[in-house]
């Protein structure tokens, strides 16, 4: 089968011949329908410092996809051959402090697809039934790629509900952009996004932004404090990964709120803790990846029941092999979503 | 001044002449522009057995309003004269462990505007300042009077978030339809509204229903079983006061799923609360009254963000001279929310 | 092997010879080392309408238990052989909308130990691996076999925190008795207790009760709202199963308070929820099985680090020939939790 | 009368006779029994950098008490001469967006009392009624005053249930002693503690401790791994406003844990958000002030119950003419919580 793999510890990967991988037991072979591009995969392709520390060549990249069950293993119950299938990217292990106790998102042991485990940039892909999500009918293959980020996007705006409170997004990536609808959809009664990138924010206009905002010619605490008659805002949701944008961030806050990031950063982070958190009262969520499966049954409705039109940020289709022409676009910024046809 | 005037034990009210009332240190005095007719003044107009039991003549009644504070008492702070106004109906202690504790909404010696206060069906009203709301300018005096029941279904949907979750609404008075609203505006992905009377099933549809059904006709468990793929539905908000529709709701409800209840009971309720509730380990909230002042915020916004469109549920106007019109269309089910024009 | 099997649709069982069973590629072969009796355990003995409804002959019944794994099947990862464990009595199916949810305390298709699958009363049982839990060295056997009924008792306790508040126990059978201990250990500033069996209410003073009362003696409601000046208590967790003790528990909350309710009713219940719900804003938390498996590292931890000594609660010791007496003795009430030695 | 006045922007404070002040419509007057000394206060002693930007002299300091109402103004009603009295340190507005909502200890206006209104270390003061507090008869003195403390430690703790959980307290300065004692009351399973100081770390084992650690001989992050089994703690409680701890804390978390702080840091701080808190999903909270007033029934419970006993805390009593004595104490950490008897 046509796969792309990470050979080298260099730059770059290689689109190439490899065998079918095997089943086992509780496995499912899968025929990939449409993958798509993250940020973590450009980080493998572009061999940045991360990827050097985290990831062992050689090994087939990707995580987002579709498919359909083509094979299944002997003791396998939970999918059938036929069903059009996405997967949770975190391999659980099941068996944890975090995943006995319900928070398999923090397993300690777990294994990312395309990162640990052969990834989704490929013809075909095993994976253990127990990441198996069966998709709803209504949702068509570029919607049910993304569902993975989605979720992310779904955990971050839902760490507390959003009704009739006024949001500040910071960041406008693909995950950012989610978000914006998922707020939108969920009652925020004020978005402002913030992003560099004026590209990124027409779509947020799109998504349902009442004030998109480039940071680098208005003053975000300004814009902000006047939209909210001096308030400040209920709740902030981080997503840029910038240490400045965070601390814009919990500076305009409203004491008693909250601040959700999944943002990462190039570095340790520097915040002004008594000012900004303590004397505030803020509270701070940490989030990484999605409840299992929880997070899926909310993304699933969402995306089904036309609650959010993810349509806007999905700006680019490629064939697999051309997926260089993906990574290029996104390490540009001109692009929401690139979806790769397999 | 004009005022609508429960004057005494028996069925009926008059529309007389009466001493505008006078102001204490604390109080404000409010010309009323807009009132509004809820099932409470329905109540006391027919002098049920409720009523009778809970309501010494003479009084005037009403407690839904918006109006202009015309004087304020010497130690007045919070609001000036000028200023339009609505106020929470419940006029709490202040001082008992409930308003202590932050759950002032069950205050134990609350006076109820209109029933234990001369009301809002007059030209003129004294409040406490600490009662009172002061209006968003974005909000027209026709919403703004219906705030108080909005804050009901406020209370009743966001008990718990309503996001992505599929939600059957028992009871589409206006309280309910309100309801449909917030619950739409939240994020809902399927909403199912019952109520005997198809006048208000259509209102329920503008609002933003996704199935109307009327149990004289249809059977709701076998609805929403179908609508929901045998799953039951996550949530269950009961605004209708009748058992049967309540042990619906409660049947309806999927395992570790909630239902909050406003609707009054003509008597002590039946349920199976080891099939119903406990076995499906359900969460019950009961509710009244409203959080002072968290949910006239996120009611003003719902209202002043474009949130919710409260105008098909307003469906009659009269001048308050008239408000016996208002009181017969609601006992015939023939209306939405009745407004009385001062 | 020996064990006790209810072999007839008729009241009794037998304590008999029958085959060691068979493991399957994920399941572990026990030897049980001690067992407990359950008051379902004595609904089956005595043939209850319940029983005859839900419980099919021939079935080994029990389901508390601890043993040590003599044998496990080709695909076990979660045990070795010697490993000294206990398991959730509910074979959950890890696949319906309750197990996707983490819910799966309510799966819609678990299979219940003792009833759907044989049971504990046994010289060895098989188990699928997914519901044993490896219990810590600190927790002597005794201790071991009751952690199932304890962890009911912990999540009806902590469905909200009960730190410096006031509550209300109705009930004191051995789940109410560790409740009072779980309340005690868990800061509650008064416990109040109330049964009709003087017997237990000695019991419950032992784990922790300020005031322990005899309903057919005392005005319960007197007592709860004497002790709290007239506030009522904040929290009222209800094993008794009994409609006239429901109903003082939910007169006794303050307004804004909750109630979790564990006791099984023998028919349907009839309450005033106007007065007693709603008006109030009671929250009501049915409440079934445990949390697998947060509630059982709560249950380990009580135990294991002396917040909680169940000793008062375990007040008789049978060899397992001798079933029958631990069932009169519970069917009587003069005990409080009965051990099988196996 | 006598009191404790910060008179000049110095070092220092006089004990000297100023005029008993005067009453408004709705204060009253307090005759002080006893006082006790914040950091705050020494703060302001010392003259730090902090009390130069924040305090204006002259004005009499102190803010933590227990005292009699002597004199009551016109219009209050929630007191009357002779109650004894604590109060809330934060005089809100009761206004602003916070108030308003529930969150009053975020109070965007409020005034400190010591600091921005004349203080407890004095004869008389004169308070507004609405931030008075009734203190429980079985509560002695010198237990009363320390209340206002007790409920930082209170918030702090109870951010989250601590039932049956492992914790982590970061300093063992007189609020995380008092914190201690109630994360023992409120049943967590293990507590560590960390401070420099010997002196406080045996008080620490008094009111609760496991483990007393003393961070400059022992790797805090290698005895917590040790004594959680390689899981890290539950819950961190940071008191210490050091970078180096909160490092260590949240480096301590179980991923899917949580931080509450309370600590005031010298400048900003510098943290590992990717590693330590969003791919751990760590909740974070600030804290500040206490509930008003549903803390101060909590502290009050807490206390009168006898669930924490905070006697070994308390370990100096000066008269309080002597409260340079305290200072100094405090300076060097050779002293808890440090009485003044005026």
């Amino acid at each position: 089968m046509k796969a792309v793999v990470k050979t080298k510890h260099a730059k770059g990967m290689e689109y190439k011949e490899v065998p079918v991988p095997k089943i086992g037991l509780r496995d499912v072979l899968i025929k990939v329908n449409v993958a798509s591009i993250c940020g973590t995969d450009v980080h493998i392709f572009d061999w940045t410092r991360w990827a050097q520390h985290r990831f062992t060549p050689p090994r087939i990249t990707g995580h987002e996809f579709v498919g359909n069950v083509v094979k299944i293993g002997e003791e396998v119950t939970r999918v059938k051959v036929g069903d059009r299938v996405s997967a949770e990217s975190h391999l659980t292990c099941g068996d944890c402090y975090q995943c006995n106790n319900g928070y398999s998102e923090v397993c300690r042991n777990f294994k990312l697809l395309g990162v640990d485990h052969d990834g989704t940039f490929a013809e075909f892909l095993v994976l253990p039934e127990h990441v198996l999500w069966k998709n709803d009918q209504k949702i068509p293959d570029e919607w049910a790629t993304i569902q993975e980020p989605f979720g992310n996007a779904v955990d971050t705006v839902l760490a507390e509900d959003v009704a009739a409170k006024t949001v500040l997004i910071l960041g406008a990536g693909p995950i950012g952009l989610f978000t914006t609808g998922i707020a939108k959809a969920c009652g925020a009664s004020l978005i402002v996004v913030s992003d560099p990138n004026n590209y990124r924010l027409a779509i947020s206009k799109k998504m349902g932004a009442h004030i998109a905002i480039n940071p680098r010619r208005q003053d975000v605490t300004h814009v902000v404090m006047e939209a909210t008659k001096n308030n400040g805002v209920d709740v902030v949701l981080e997503f840029s990964g910038n240490n400045q944008a965070l601390n814009q961030g919990l500076r305009t806050i409203t004491p008693g709120g909250r601040i959700s990031i999944l943002g990462i950063y190039e570095r340790r982070v520097n915040i002004d803790l008594n000012k900004d958190v303590i004397f505030k009262k803020i509270r701070i969520y940490g989030i990484t990846g999605r409840k299992i499966f929880s997070t899926w049954y909310k993304t699933s409705r969402f995306l089904s029941a036309g609650l959010v039109d993810p349509t806007p940020v999905i700006t680019h289709r490629f064939p697999l092999k051309d997926y260089e022409k993906g990574m290029k676009l996104m390490k540009d910024g001109k692009c929401g979503k690139v979806i790769l046809n397999v």
